[in-house]
């Protein structure tokens, strides 16, 4: 008999392995292990699903359990969880919930892939049926029925990061009263304070509700409490962040890491032999910091799968790691980042010079030509670029890969001055926007080395 | 009495230098010699004011004469034509249209950004009136006049580049009968005919007559004639790209580089001491081939420029080249390039290994998602990026930048698959276009190794 690679978690970061080391080794015997009924899914879209923004939950399935098997010989169990892991003895546990059993898999390979899922503080009600994450297809679909409920007017969302920001516009959309209760003082805290202002002002001026330095306390049907007092609900939506699914891992012996991810090498192999991760279940490393980090990101998974996937199919790849970047959409704003922030960059130890700038998506005469405000960090004395972030209108955000480039490859604020980027009317100004905030960020550097 | 420098040329190259300078060195005397009444405007936005996109000339003025002595204290001479360099007595001969003399201007500095012409070819009759180029704001304003006058219905534009095409699409806007006239096999020689075929169509749909493999054989009034028969036309736009106005730099003894650029160094400084050029005058290298080339496009002027003030206030700045980006809208498609085509890879004598993808600028499932096409060449054996055409629609050719910049930092195919690229629903499908292109790239170079 062959060997056999077993998958834990039907999601990216699991499957996306799995069908990249079969490619390589087609001999590989693949059984992949799904504790729900979803295996490759769009987690990123159910905000627009559920704001009527796209039409349909199979939308966001990007491939079915049944295309698994049929394309890629994949033997993939539905309704399948994994419960132990077994290093020494080289299997895994495995409660099969539709025949009400438990079985035991032997592995020479095990591929985990286990996601996270939305954090839940223990605060009293926490676990009521109204109040809900926003993770699975499952969840999308409790979310889309809420959403199309008439009866469904009032709406707490409980964070203020990219998924509550969304899913709060979201129900806004389908005509719900939507409060946004976010414990610290801004939105968006990956972005600097001058940088979320904005979105502020976007948010009230959409209809939402916003109470900031507003903590949840607790949940009862139909309200919220808050040391600011109840807040009517008829659904409560979780956007406090992921929390990585590293339990299985962490009871096997591996080692876990920020945030209590598992810890992967370059290559996405786990502490133990033969076993390895991908996705937001394992860390990164973060090339501006160096630190390890723990990122929940799609991209971010499906790159790391594709590397765990090659090694597992005997080949070598390496993630070398990621910059922080993210982006997203709040009414006509457009907000990206990547790099450090100015926090995190203070948190590292890092000194720097900030610029930030306000330009044009297109160049200023041309018509359609839109906001943009770039920040940009350089570290003091080298000038070496630390992060970035952006906040404008159509055409704005997309911007920011130019950075997450630059920052890939260590340039310098003065380096990034001459980047060749295009240009034409209907795309820009003469000097990008984000060539502007080089340009700035590079004085800024220079005038410091010059006074000191 | 102090330094004196003095620039020839009004325009983008000399006279974002001269204000380079000022600001580093005020103490500096700045005489700026414009041949024209325009200063600094915009010569990329003459097709959409023609076309009617953008209302008023004066909109393409990012500075006047005036703006330039009052803010600046630079002593701009309009009307005032260079007809000589003395490079040994350190003196420039000076006609003074409007007061119809001549003057000797003594230099401690000069500054040359002379620009650039369209190209004229030897044809009977191309300096009739009603052959255009599309270089001064003087040009615009005759065009705009001719696109205005509703007797003016055949319009035959000679060239299919850049400035071609936007000026065709200009005319049928107006409601013009247009003829593109190229002498090629395809329009947009920069890029490969495969990427080129479908704006094509793209003109065709749009109404243009389009003759590729036809080149204008001369002109009399009312009529081109061609290899292929005579094509009516009340106007003759030119679009055969632009050469060089070095003339008075190669009559002082300056040494020339391509196309009869002037030859520059790294600190924009000509081979003669003390003497320097900016713009579309002179050459570049170019990052990726290595070589000297000559680019004319206005935001590679004013970085070489920005270069040239710096070092001309008493700094040290240098301009590292170009990757040869570029991009432009025909119709509702974008198109851009960037590094090295198939032809200019070959010319260099690299090999390497294509890849060409079809995606889309959004999640596949998201409303509003556009086709986008990439195709990206990396080296053979070392798997360097060395360049990359887009085609597609709304939101694909501005992803050119991401590699513009992977080129700058000479990153392989390989480490592009791995860039930290902003993803959303709204903005990208999760893996970008560009990065599935450099997946595809990657593989080839490494199907290759394994089967050499």
């Amino acid at each position: 008999m062959g060997e056999r690679l077993v998958v834990i978690g039907g999601d990216a970061g699991g499957m996306a392995a799995a069908s990249q080391a079969k490619r390589r080794k087609p001999e590989l015997e693949v059984v992949g292990l799904g504790k729900g009924s979803w295996t490759s899914y769009s987690a990123c879209g159910i905000p627009y699903l559920v704001g009527g923004v796209v039409d349909e939950l199979d939308d966001l399935v990007a491939r079915t359990p049944q295309e698994f098997r049929d394309k890629q010989r994949i033997d993939v169990r539905m309704g399948h969880e994994a419960t132990a892991i077994d290093l020494d003895a080289r299997r895994v546990e495995v409660r099969d919930h539709g025949h009400d059993r438990t079985l035991q898999l032997g592995f020479d390979h095990l591929m985990i892939g286990t996601g996270a899922r939305p954090t839940r503080p223990p605060l009293p009600g926490i676990d009521l049926d109204f109040v809900k994450g926003v993770q699975t297809l499952d969840d999308a679909k409790v979310l889309l029925d809420h959403a199309r409920d008439t009866d469904c007017r009032d709406v707490v969302v409980v964070g203020g990061g990219y998924i509550g920001l969304e899913m709060a516009e979201a129900f806004i959309e389908r005509g719900a009263r939507v409060t946004l209760v976010e414990g610290g003082p801004q939105v968006m805290r990956t972005l600097d304070a001058d940088m979320a202002a904005p979105i502020h002002d976007a948010l009230v001026g959409l209809g939402i509700g916003l109470r900031l330095g507003t903590s949840a306390q607790g949940f009862e049907p139909g309200v919220v409490h808050t040391a600011e007092g109840d807040v009517p609900a008829d659904l409560v939506v979780l956007g406090l962040g992921v929390v990585p699914n590293a339990e299985l891992a962490a009871d096997a012996g591996l080692t876990l890491s920020t945030r209590g991810s598992i810890r992967v090498n370059r290559r996405q192999q786990t502490s133990a032999e033969g076993v390895w991760a991908a996705g937001d279940c394992c860390d990164s490393k973060h090339l501006v910091s160096q630190r390890r980090v723990h990122v929940a990101l799609g991209t971010v998974a499906n790159k790391q799968a594709r590397v765990a996937g090659i090694n597992l199919g005997g080949g070598y790849a390496t993630f070398p790691g990621v910059v922080g970047t993210a982006v997203t959409k709040v009414c006509s704003f457009e907000v990206a980042r990547t790099g450090l922030s100015e926090t995190e960059a203070r948190a590292d130890g890092f000194e720097y010079e900030v610029a930030k700038i306000e330009s044009t998506t297109r160049a200023g005469y041309f018509p359609g030509t839109k906001p943009i405000t770039v920040k940009m960090l350089a570290e003091r004395g080298t000038g070496r670029l630390l992060g970035a972030q952006i906040v404008g209108e159509e055409g704005a955000a997309k911007r920011i890969d130019v950075v997450a480039v630059a920052l890939t490859a260590g340039l310098t604020a003065s380096e990034a001055i001459d980047l060749d980027l295009s240009y034409a009317p209907p795309f820009s100004p003469l000097w990008d926007p984000v060539v502007i905030a080089a340009r700035e960020a590079a004085s800024a550097v220079e005038d410091e080395l010059r006074s000191g």
